[in-house]
């Protein structure tokens, strides 16, 4: 299949739903600015793209979990603006723009997350009739509100950031590094595949099978991530390169050498294809995310 | 009734579920020393109060939501956490002991706070089965769900919290006063009081009573704050007094004068009394809890 056809129709999708919810200003203005300045940056809408395409491997409708796979991106915004502040990672330059707090002051940066944070949960209860008319449960929204707020909090990302602020200038250590990519990262990218098969009602088997996947290509999208960073250029990346290097931070190829990483990375790729290798041609879209995202160069 | 032995009761019953829920330990265990700090420091719990207060006025039994009423504390929590930030309020104390940032570093106070949010809507979708076993309906949770992100969210606190900063030093206006404080506190505390008609599946008439006094005695909590912070002092109060007259904060006193703004607080609570005046005596500790409000001192 042709999937950078499939990521860029489900990626329009997305940013659709999204320009038509935040098209409503918000009050303060400045609010709305800040919301929107990092929600359309660019981004490759990556974690409602991976909802989709697994609620589509359970023979779900895309266009029904609109707004639940969209709220993953709040989520995902929210914490590159708070990551980025100055008391944290400290970054200028995010998607080729000035960061959030470059633009609008801490303050206002910090309160741009909080709200984005917030408004995903909004979002996440809103049930998309506009299209299959197929209606979600409330049970199962309130499953999915739970799972992405598990993984988001304490016991997920924020815990992985955490540790990863902590881990700087720290002895490099394999076992934090898995602790810092599974938590920071991968838990989140995990919940946003287990939203298919949670939203879509499956059984327990089909779960499990797309929670490793999801988990598998979520440390694939770290380890990628940090290879970009050294490999890549601050052009094609929008952000700016080699900053793990001199912030010290611990990373994949830190720790095990760029050949390392990469030899890792394709063999994630394999437990995370092999994961659903029982499923029908439905889960194509799932299979070509996971070889993108091992060759993916920005 | 004996309004001062309703609150401390109802006090023990979210402190002692919010003591048990946070016993597991976080990871990295500093992140679990930041949320305790700021969630056990003495906090007077009146969001969870008000929740619980307002579900038995709607005939059930508080035990049934005492996760989604402590999820609103979570919630309070970080808004303090975030607000007390340099970027932000920049302030010191809070309930007589250092601020957040003070103590972990501005980093983890951020994230201490992002924590607490995102953990409140998980909290938010635990049924509490081990009391009176009658458990809510999933639908029922997710209306709850909805109403406390709206409300906390860009369209209340958040919002709330960008005009405050943004009316620092502005030319006093009283319909700007009005904006912050119906978004940054009375929005909240009207979720949080409507949790009791929403979980108890209350009907459309209830409800409207039950915001318009929760409206009420939200703004009126921010007009005594406000006095309290001239009145008041830094001894009682846990925190600096005198710190909006000096951020020129715009504020009930600063535009009406004490005299006004104790006189609007009256007028308010009357009306938050008026709206409840046909509920039976099951809403006496609503009626308890809206004079102790205006007549508190701390």
């Amino acid at each position: 299949m042709d999937i950078k056809a499939y990521l860029s129709g489900k990626r329009v999708l997305v940013d659709s739903y999204l320009k038509s919810y935040f098209d409503r200003p918000l009050s303060p203005p400045v609010l709305s600015d800040a919301v929107k300045y990092s929600l359309f940056a660019g981004g490759k809408r990556i974690r409602p793209i991976l909802a989709l395409a697994s609620y589509e491997a359970c023979g779900g409708d895309p266009k029904d979990i609109i707004p639940q796979a969209a709220a993953l991106e709040l989520i995902h915004t929210y914490s590159l603006i708070h990551d980025d502040l100055p008391a944290m990672d400290n970054d200028d330059l995010r998607r080729g723009k000035p960061t959030s707090h470059k633009v609008f002051g801490e303050a206002i940066a910090i309160l741009a997350g909080d709200a984005l944070l917030t408004e995903a949960f909004y979002m996440m209860t809103i049930v998309n009739r506009r299209f299959s008319g197929a209606g979600i449960r409330p049970s199962v929204l309130l499953k999915a509100v739970r799972e992405v707020a598990f993984s988001a909090g304490a016991s997920g990302m924020v815990g992985g950031q955490v540790q990863d602020i902590l881990s700087e200038n720290a002895e490099p250590d394999s076992d934090m590094l898995e602790f810092i990519h599974l938590h920071k990262t991968a838990s989140f990218i995990a919940a946003s595949v287990k939203m298919g098969p949670i939203l879509a009602g499956s059984g327990k088997k089909i779960l499990k099978a797309l929670t490793i996947y999801g988990e598998n290509t979520g440390l694939v999208f770290q380890i990628i991530d940090d290879i970009l960073d050294i490999e890549g250029t601050t052009g094609a990346l929008g952000k700016t390169t080699g900053s793990d290097d001199r912030k010290k931070k611990m990373t994949y190829p830190s720790l095990f050498g760029l050949e390392g990483a990469r030899q890792r990375a394709e063999y994630l790729i394999l437990k995370a294809e092999n994961a659903i290798a029982a499923f029908s041609s439905e889960a194509d879209p799932l299979r070509g995310i996971a070889q993108y995202l091992l060759y993916r160069r920005t």
